[in-house]
């Protein structure tokens, strides 16, 4: 075989052998089941050493071009082995590819939104004001745990439920919303949003049916609509789910859980009343479905009194409560957590040990150090105060620069203001106008299960923006609003 | 109605009136529907102001234990609404907990693996040696991040495939590793075991099949008996999955995916050879289906070539590409990855965003800081060579302690040593005695389809623990082994 060898060339001459080989065995001139050349012929055919072509030959086999058969020497790899080389083809993925379902979700996320052009947007989306996270003490807590904890913060942790001081920590925080949890009975999730999905894959399958608020929080129906589920809604009212026409639901759709956001219901702010929580724990014992208690900001209440947690109503184990510190410290830490009683707490352990295995050791130990100095309660009770300004301020402009017969929902605490539209108006078209005016919102459509039943309404994130630039956002959507509302003649 | 109350009491008067009606309620001493005694006439009778009163009831109220009927004045709520007060009772839970399938996994970590009594086990089990973890500078770009970036470090991050700048970086050692990975198409996930998840779950559901090499890693068998999918098993031989006998496993049993670990597969140590590499990704083109290829370790070979990975052969978008910073810097961070091309990439995206939204900001932020300014590569490195050492010290030790029919299969790379025990032992009864030597293992029956099948084997994690304590620790194995040995008379 006559290889051109470039002698001068800086490449060894066996990746020179080698390179011709791999070439025209992959473009099919050499073809499968060839005997290539003894190497003692082949190093005297090109003046090499038997080494040289013996090193080529040792590539190409553990690369699986060539093969060796016991004793016959060297041949070229059959065809069905060697990938076809070639340009990816844009248009041919493989069947299995082009058969997946790609419409679970809902194109939520236009462009748009994501990337507004607007210099000065005012975004009233996101959750708690990035401003006011705890960044200083958050970490001075970090340094503590890396100083005083080392490399015990930087292994797997815990298999079975987490940092066993978090949980604690936790346990210790829910006592003082009314809720007794053992701290064996907390499992800290990689954010809210996982505890969610443990619950669902645990509790559910395909097909099952799920009730929930309508409107309701945006991922939470996306996770439900990508896990199959059945969706039957309740409506929601000043006083949260109307659990008054719970019962008929239970008793035709047989669902397999309630999932519900009580306090200051995510998008309408809403509050489930102190007769509703006692009627939708009963209800829940009655015919035996567990419940799903989202209380994302419960602890960010402004006006009205405390309603106690359903999970401190249920005696029984039918309540799965779920919290988070992404609302009230800081998103970008991705920790949450569950509290399940009965036999459902180690299903959900061993749910999330199959899923992620663990949430970061490191975060965990990070958040303990910063919650259980008390910086937590203090953090808590300043945003409160802040946020509780920004409220008021926001439901001052709407007043003052929103027309009349736009109908908002003011609600006792959380981080959202509920909007609805003038008949005849879309959210969702009203947004793009809103966008090159400056200021963005949610449109009501993420949040309903029927998109059209939310077209008139939207959601606002009063917490994000300072006072000033509450009313210029509200101002600038006024603008908006009046230029869609101008009769077409 | 007359109420006992204390005027000594530091508790205020309204919540003794309070408390003392709840407790009838709840009891039941106070039925359904009773009537309450106006607020007037019951301060006349407990020699009170009327608001102490109205104070009682709009409390009781408010937690939904009394209702009003407009004129008429205060009831008892009816029982329904009323959730029965007392002790839980462990043994009767509600039915739907009681119809929990809990026995999907198998008891693994049996309390004595996990809570060893030894003072000074020596473990061979976990990842990499958290000793040579890069605690400062890690700790390092922590700070980095923290000082330039600041809250924006501390918000979700991306909801569309991760932090942009990790992804790069990570196209970047994929390339050095000869795949070449549009950033685009990296995905960030909470470790590599999220990754396989959001694989199984984009592309199986239950009942569907799967071809696994058997034995192989613990918490993926975990993963696909939990999502109830039928497991297949391919043997693994000294050249990794036996790829021959895969044609006539898919032709019959149409699998939905193959999971494999070409390099330094877990727990056998064994590399896919070159020629099987090629056969592989033929197939799975061939008889249309993807491929999910684990390279936990892959970048930790201390012997002979690097074989193409089986995306880099992959031509026509088969193959899901999963990688983690677990094994080399630092288990605590979850932070693994996974490369995808065509249709599947959207949809393994979107199914991460409604399991756990993102992945946390700021420890991605941190790892690109670490890995782009190249202390990966030396760390990479500096680990490779004190690896290697321990992996010869073992496989030194096992000759010189251990019975000669003890068969091992050296690995060229990667952190285990799989090991045979001789006949008629089993690896899971031996763990007691070892434990009680002061020295642990992961039994082979972790890692078999059938447990049956691991039960002589044995997985020796060699890379955990300096030199002096690998020689100790199979000294001490050896010493376990012989009692087991002893013949009984």
């Amino acid at each position: 075989m006559r290889i051109p060898l470039d002698r001068q060339s800086l490449i060894p001459l066996y990746k020179q052998i080698e390179n011709y080989l791999r070439d025209n065995i992959l473009s099919g001139s050499l073809e499968a089941d060839t005997r290539l050349p003894a190497t003692r012929a082949m190093a005297k055919d090109l003046g090499v050493s038997r080494i040289t072509v013996q090193n080529a030959y040792m590539d190409l086999e553990s690369e699986g071009l060539i093969y060796n058969r016991e004793g016959s020497g060297a041949y070229v790899m059959p065809a069905l082995s060697l990938p076809k080389r070639g340009v990816k083809s844009e248009t041919a993925w493989p069947l299995w590819q082009q058969d997946l379902k790609t419409d679970v979700l809902s194109p939520r996320f236009s462009p748009q939104v994501l990337n507004p052009s607007h210099p000065d947007l005012i975004a009233f989306t996101g959750v708690g004001d990035p401003q006011h996270f705890p960044l200083r003490d958050f970490y001075k807590a970090l340094q503590t745990v890396i100083r005083t904890e080392g490399i015990d913060a930087l292994v797997y942790g815990e298999f079975d439920g987490g940092y066993p001081p978090l949980r604690e920590t936790i346990a210790h925080v829910l006592a003082s919303q009314g809720i007794q949890a053992d701290p064996g009975q907390v499992l800290i999730t990689s954010g809210s949003q996982q505890a969610l999905s443990l619950v669902c894959q645990v509790l559910l399958k395909p097909g099952d049916a799920i009730v929930v608020e309508d409107p309701t929080y945006n991922f939470a129906l996306e996770l439900f609509r990508s896990l199959d589920f059945k969706i039957v809604g309740v409506p929601v009212d000043k006083g949260g789910m109307q659990v008054e026409l719970l019962e008929s639901l239970l008793q035709q759709r047989h669902p397999s859980l309630i999932y519900t956001i009580p306090n200051f219901q995510n998008p309408t702010g809403a509050c489930l009343s102190g007769v509703r929580r006692r009627q939708l724990v009963a209800l829940a014992d009655c015919y035996d479905v567990p419940i799903l208690e989202d209380d994302f900001a419960g602890d960010l209440r402004y006006d009205g009194r405390a309603q106690p947690a359903l999970k401190a109503l249920d005696t029984v184990g039918n309540v799965i409560y779920v919290g988070t510190f992404s609302k009230m410290l800081m998103p970008g830490l991705r920790i949450g957590y569950l509290v399940a009683d009965g036999p459902v707490f180690d299903a959900l352990v061993d749910c999330k040990r199959v899923h992620d295995l663990t949430t970061s050791n490191l975060l965990q130990r990070t958040l303990n150090v910063y919650v259980s100095v008390g910086r937590y309660q203090s953090h808590l009770r300043r945003s409160s105060r802040i946020y509780r300004q920004r409220r008021d301020a926001m439901l001052d402009a709407i007043r003052e620069h929103l027309p009349e017969d736009v109908l908002v929902y003011p609600p006792d605490g959380g981080l959202f203001i509920w909007m609805r539209l003038p008949g005849g108006l879309s959210a969702t078209d009203l947004l793009s106008l809103a966008l090159q005016k400056g200021v963005s919102y949610a449109p009501g459509a993420w949040f309903t299960l029927d998109p059209q039943d939310g077209e008139r309404y939207l959601r606002l994130n009063f917490a994000t923006q300072p006072l000033e630039r509450i009313r210029k956002g509200i101002r600038r959507l006024g603008a908006a609003l009046r230029r869609c509302m101008v009769p077409q003649v």
